[in-house]
């Protein structure tokens, strides 16, 4: 029996050879590129026509198997330990162990008590050209939820 | 002897009882709101002056010992778990622990095999208005450090 | 200089001497007491109208330092170790641990990929009556955010 | 040889493709949506007439090792993790993290010392429909146990 | 302010330093030797009575904050870490880690499923003469509890 | 290969399935159940003819493999994580973590300073029936072995 | 209030300070030199008598509340994390978690099943000359219980 | 693909089928029972040779791949958990655990500042005949190795 | 399917039992040999070509699949545990936990706030002769990262 | 009474204040910069000749408590968690957690199978200058130690 972790690989390892994009399939399923690769590496679901789109782009045939894993809700969770190993995952989690606080800080003062979702909840990824070497912009942005405990 | 942790609570405290806001320090003290934050909860150092004049935008008067405290480098890490229990902070550190894979396979398809780091970075926390709801902006812009073990 | 876990088990001490009832200062402060009891025990925060009602209604006079730590919006989080070691409070996490992917199979059954929100939330905890033992009702009430990441 | 945990993947892969509602087995095998849900996720166990039932509403032919698994008691446990990563399920674990001391002090007051059992005890999950979006409402029913440590 | 863990310290120096047994003290308040000891260590609560008998056996005058520390219900658990490192205590746990799943196969096969309530349940210790070396004889004694998610 | 984990579930599926009771298996191989019933879920070794009759019991003709594995002193420890999952054998833990100190206290007070061997110890599990619901019983009985490093 | 914790702490400084040495407490108070050790820094309780003595070797005059500390049968573990980080002690459990499946084997083999004991139990810590570099020889010396499970 | 683990279980397993013992190996290889033990287990390495005479003296031919498993420098660790489960090990991880301090203060006085080697090193396990039951003796014995840190 | 984990033991056997250098490779594929070690046991990502002339160095003709696995980015950490048990290892993890907090002292008292740069950095491996016995020089050389959180 | 981590915190706050050197301290006491450092932050101890010459060059007179304090061997470990939190010191730990196993296999292919000791060990940090951003060199030498158990 495949398990959803040995098809993320094996979608990582076909993308490398072979050399498509994650923007590629984007297009083709009509998703942002954000949201297509969530759900190939495993942390969203597709339905059975974007399975079939993503799979046409990707230059792969799933199996039935392999569509349902793709189909189902996934119990989600990407890293292994709860504090990553990976350093470019490491450093997403250094800003929250470090600025932790301080972003709660400022989101109280401006919001007042409630959180950023992280369900009704958008995330871009870009770069930015920079003489002194070129930058990631990370785009967080949820929904205030603010607390309503009655 | 006050440690750190204890100051940090002693200018929330003060904080939330004067009413004074961040943005009111961080203009007093000519730094982002992001930063000065930083500071005063303990995860960024401050000059004898800044602090000066923080404390004079946040009307307490710092003793020498609470001065050198604020002063020093301090010894990251503001949650005192590995995984935060704290709501707010626990949805970005979700959004690592959920996403995190998902940001690798895009950073390293647009940028290569690196990382973005989190020492030179700034961090952008502000309101969009939404008739559905406001949401909450966080900009993470970190510089591309590309992987040079040679 | 008091923290607010002293603060709450200051409360608790002073309650059990003197045998006022969460529902009595729930009355005095006009909120529920789920609400009442969570903003006292140091999980919500109260404005300082609220914080001297539930001063009166339980024979304490605030001081100045105590009332800006009920009015602070808290570090949250209310139990010392990720498992619970009361009895009482294991119980619940059982819950969890046994059946959280039973009640994630019927919730997404219901109503598609999302969570249930605990921020816009409520919770009542109510006694029914019955020959064979009396039982304990919790009923968890919330907002249902289907997933949005475009 | 099956696992228990890859049988629990088989019969939601092949609910997931085929459709067949929990709603829909519970019916066929004479009990509650939860408890049917718990028993074929792995938490409960059934008789060989249970587990012939659920097999033909689920459309599959259980065989003689995969009857075995499901009529044994099993050693339960749903979430690989202490503090669950599925966004669903954490947000369960954040109500007993946030209010769990919240919800000790009520049902202490209400029944004096003692717990809510987790074993005699029924849970329910439905739907409230709201104009402001529609809710999931979660009742635990659990009988109250007094201390009786003589 | 003191406190729980600080007097179940001072209880049990005072003890050792004048020879008082836990039998003579469990006498005066008129209970087992192993409620009044459990009572004294902080896991179970007392009445303002039995809080006087105890102080009045063990010969020390408990003020008010102290006696309302002893009449509360306590957050449960003796333990500093999951596994505990006193090597008395660590035997009573060994037995759970090695024995725990032999326990549950016999408990099983007799009662069917369901668990033994820490609850509803008596601890009783003694000593059993042996020419080979005296035995600790520990019985546990609880309420056989089905399981009953409808 | 055959892993000594993997066989601990075929005989308990097995043992499902067929109805062979633990005592059965215990009065042909001539051990109390306790006995009988750990060394078949892998916590103690048996000599070649116990396992022989151990599997005429059963009705399982046992391989040389699984012979050699029921036949090896194993690696002790039978349950998967520090802190069980499993609600049975939770509340034996609970009983640890809860009234670890006032077993300690009262062992202490009984013999001295030392421990209750978890090696040169019995363990009985029965059935005490009670009109007001039938209760477990186990008795832990291990000798007392006084501190004796010298 | 003193903890048991601190007085080891002043004990340690107060020798390092004057050059007294734990061979000389030894003699003084008529033990070896690893049960004087010991029982100074919190891991065996001594009489009073005993506490007198080693107070008088070491030049301090201890309290009442500290001589019943000292007097107390100690919360044994004397390691604040479960992985030792000082490098003395660290190496000890090297050998353990390298060699302990080794030891395990060897002590099996030649004893059959069971475990040496860590109660009934000296060590003995000496210097070995040698022209290449003096050596440790710590000398372990238990009891063997052969398991007894009935 | 074989694991060394792996290679490990079928060595013992072949062992406790035929009752070769581990001196009769370390005769063959011309090592200590110990290093012999060591090897076979998965803590040191052999060269060809010793794998030959190993594989000899146990009656087993071990394969190409099996005889390079056994020649590599092992990634070492023994027990699969920080604290080990099996009692034997355990008891040995409490004498660290109880003891360390007190051996650190011992080895200090004696040599000063520094460890004794845990590379540098020789284990020797023996029985010595006791009439109050014989006893295990483990004689550790490494290098001191002073601190240098310049 | 082959992961990268089951090839990197694959590469480290073959390399044992031939004999072949990493050097002997790393001048085959023209990095250095820190680099070609860190490639090839699963931490660093090899071009298409890279990877043939690894293959030839070692005299292994690697499947499209293990290409693939051998290019790609890999999700990095090459320790099991958090603390690794390995002692070389360990030494590495021990030189950080002890000495950590004066690295750091001494680095910001040299360059400021800041970090040093474990991906703009190199790493250099050699002996260095002595007649008190050869010694290991590893060489960091990061770039210094100033702090820069506007 | 002081402890040894409140007096760390109390001198790198002292010279924070003041802008004294660990280099001009490290002169005055006759010893490198690395060494002086780790003994003031707690992990090496001082002759009492060389506390004083330390507490003259930073403007501090000890007292005698706080003498004791800096001239026993410490429990040394100077970071509190197992994996570091704050950034300087995480990206030391991230080379082991990464390159950790490159390091053993170029160890051991240069001097077989053996460790790096980090007790005979000296450790230079100093500034590389580089036009594209200076660099911090960090070089660990210390003696190789071949693997001894015989």
């Amino acid at each position: 029996m495949t398990t959803r972790a040995e098809l993320t690989e094996k979608i990582i390892a076909h993308k490398t050879f072979t050399g498509v994009k994650w923007t590629d399939v984007a297009k083709e399923v009509g998703q942002s590129k954000e949201w297509v690769t969530a759900a190939l590496v495993g942390q969203l679901s597709m339905t059975r026509e974007q399975v079939e789109k993503a799979g046409n782009a990707l230059g792969l045939k799933f199996s039935d198997e392999e569509m349902a894993l793709l189909m189902m809700v996934p119990y989600r969770g990407s890293i292994p330990t709860q504090v990553p190993a990976d350093p470019l995952i490491y450093r997403l989690y250094e800003v929250v162990a470090v600025y932790g606080t301080t972003m709660k800080a400022l989101i109280e003062e401006e919001f007042g008590d409630g959180i950023m979702s992280a369900i009704d909840f958008t995330m871009d990824i870009s770069r930015t050209e920079d003489p002194k070497g070129d930058r990631v912009k990370v785009i967080l942005d949820g929904k205030f939820l603010p607390y309503k405990m009655y």
